[in-house]
């Protein structure tokens, strides 16, 4: 067992009606708020208004920035920034799912900071002050409503980069199962295989961790049960709260205790796809996930065993991998790139951007020879 | 699923050599430490010394009070509060097991108080402040290093009694592994006993939570996995420190989120046992859990049933509790009161212990005439 620390700052709030509490939270922390969400879904399902009438008992003056794409831009980071920074508020509050968090994450650092978002990225510049962030999370998919991390991609410099500081954990974080009633069915399950791939990024990390892998296996049976459930019922509180309640588990720190962090390879080649057609992010996961576990099939044997154990009841390498592909397929989530519209003409274009960005994982690391298998085996299986 | 909160403010250092960042830490509370500890097994095996010699290094002023009881007893509470009084001490610093932990917890709002310790204990008065703790575990068993609660007992009151505050989370918690090394098998074995117990007073709580009661075997399976192997290799560093790793996950919190709190049932009972014959907690609680389980074999026996299949592949409800019991006894644990000493003429003073101090859990409730059949099924199974 390698050596880690076990400490996180953030408070979840989880529950119905949770929302209650949004008001006197925020008074904790100012009356400026800067509000950040993406393209207007909060404001048909109702979340938006009740966000507002918590921010109105407090009196809070509210500056919005909204319109936070679901590959989040940095450019949309820095606008927001500057309206914050122009407005001076005191806290931002997000509302939305990972790209929202994540923005407002770089958001939090880049208002008080000397430099624009990127640099953060790419690690040009450190950031040493934050604005509080307080975030209400509406899909059950990314983690970030209780880490340090944040992805965040730039068109024009065709990256999409992860990066984390402890700067960038949220004060508090509301989770209502009922918010994500109205996560439509596509995206319901692109969160499922975002949570099952944060838990396999960390099966797949560097170094033994026994209960870790307990752990692991056990969100990710938690999540192969429950997602047909909320496909079938996606009003059913207790469904949606487990899916909701595994997602924020997959990625806040936990299940990486006793290893080097997790491998994130298949991240990183999911990003690139990400950029390169703007597919959905779990959808990304989803396609690379089965590629990458045959590549490795022999190298990572025993791991692929163990999960084939744990989950599916096989031992088999090649079967575990069909059985988790064929869950991913199952739940509606696409699994080759031309499913996601990736055609034989960008695979060139792809390539290049693997070998440009140096896809690869921090355990398992890829060559850029590994990459035209690794695309083969995303178009073919 | 309940509403709850996730948060833990403690921060654990986990890993060989950790203890080299003690002394930074400390420092940065304070010159002025109170350290606590037990009778002495810390300066036999070493762990003072180390300990010492990084307050040296900071220039640190010690006070030591020692001597914690291994059921601890709120007169000694009281006096090295007194110590830490006098001396304005700006941290504590506690070496050792539950039992110092616990201690130390109550001893950090008795200093700058105005009440006595046991106060605290039956809930007349509450904290309003409290000198920061650091602790130095050396026992996996407790949990307490990484949560906001402390047992303590009254000979005098004839009581022991849990008590939770925020005020009670360890600032930080080193976790060493290697400081388990010289702790004696039948202690070993009491502390695995007790993370089961621990994981199972979560199992039994009121309220649904999937996602916990995975986690909660998966605790379970570990410790049964790990504790014969630590029993026949004391040395090895992964094998303590699954076992360290276990104990902590099983009390920081986590295996309730979703249900009220645990039961906690079995842990009054084994409290009980304790006050009437100074016996181990673990000890107590490999006699008191068999006789629980057997006690609520109908009332419980979903539960129970799913115990038995995820941790034996069995569905049986006594043949779960018998499996359960097995284990116990092949670590070298009690499961009888008179393999602890406790016999026939000793009965009736338990039985009017129970009544006195109203013996029971908060999701399975007990009446004084279910005590006698308890204390039946702890004679003879």
């Amino acid at each position: 067992m390698e050596n880690f620390v076990m400490y996180n700052p953030t408070k979840v709030l989880f529950g119905k009606g949770i929302i209650n509490k949004l008001g006197q939270t925020v008074k904790e922390y100012g009356n400026r708020v800067l509000l950040v969400y993406g393209k207007g879904s909060i404001k048909k399902n109702g979340i938006y208004d009740q966000v507002i009438s918590q921010l109105n008992s407090i009196g809070a003056e509210v500056f919005e920035y909204s319109g936070i794409k679901s590959n989040p831009e940095v450019s949309d980071v820095n606008s927001a920034a500057m309206i914050g920074w122009e407005k001076r508020v005191d806290v931002i509050l997000a509302v939305g799912g990972g790209s929202v968090i994540d923005s407002a994450k770089y958001i939090s650092v880049t208002i008080p900071g000397t430099v624009g978002a990127w640099a953060y990225a790419t690690g040009e510049a450190t950031p040493v002050k934050n604005i509080p962030l307080i975030t209400v999370l509406t899909v059950a998919a990314t983690g970030t409503e209780m880490n340090m991390f944040a992805v965040i991609q730039s068109k024009n410099a065709e990256e999409k980069l992860g990066w984390g500081h402890p700067l960038l954990y949220p004060k508090v974080s509301f989770l209502d199962p009922q918010f994500t009633y109205s996560v439509p069915a596509d995206y319901t399950a692109y969160g499922a295989v975002d949570i099952i791939a944060h838990s396999l990024e960390a099966f797949f990390g560097k170094g033994e961790s026994s209960l870790s892998d307990r752990f692991i296996t056990s969100i990710i049976k938690e999540v192969m049960h429950f997602t047909p459930l909320v496909l079938k019922n996606p009003d059913n509180y207790d469904y949606r709260a487990a899916l909701l309640y595994a997602s924020t588990c997959a990625l806040n720190g936990m299940l990486s205790h006793g290893r080097r962090g997790g491998d994130w390879g298949v991240h990183s080649i999911g990003h690139e796809l990400s950029l390169i057609y703007d597919i959905a992010h779990g959808a990304s996961l989803s396609i690379a996930y089965p590629a990458w576990l045959r590549f490795h099939k022999e190298k990572a044997k025993e791991r692929i065993s163990y999960l084939g154990r744990e989950l599916f009841n096989v031992e088999d390498p090649e079967e575990t991998i069909s059985r988790l592909e064929n869950f991913f397929k199952s739940i509606g989530s696409p699994i080759r790139l031309k499913e996601a519209g990736i055609n034989e003409d960008q695979h060139k274009k792809l390539y290049s951007l693997f070998v440009k960005n140096k896809v690869g994982g921090s355990n398992y690391t890829l060559k850029n020879s590994d990459y035209k298998t690794i695309i083969e085996l995303m178009v073919n299986g």
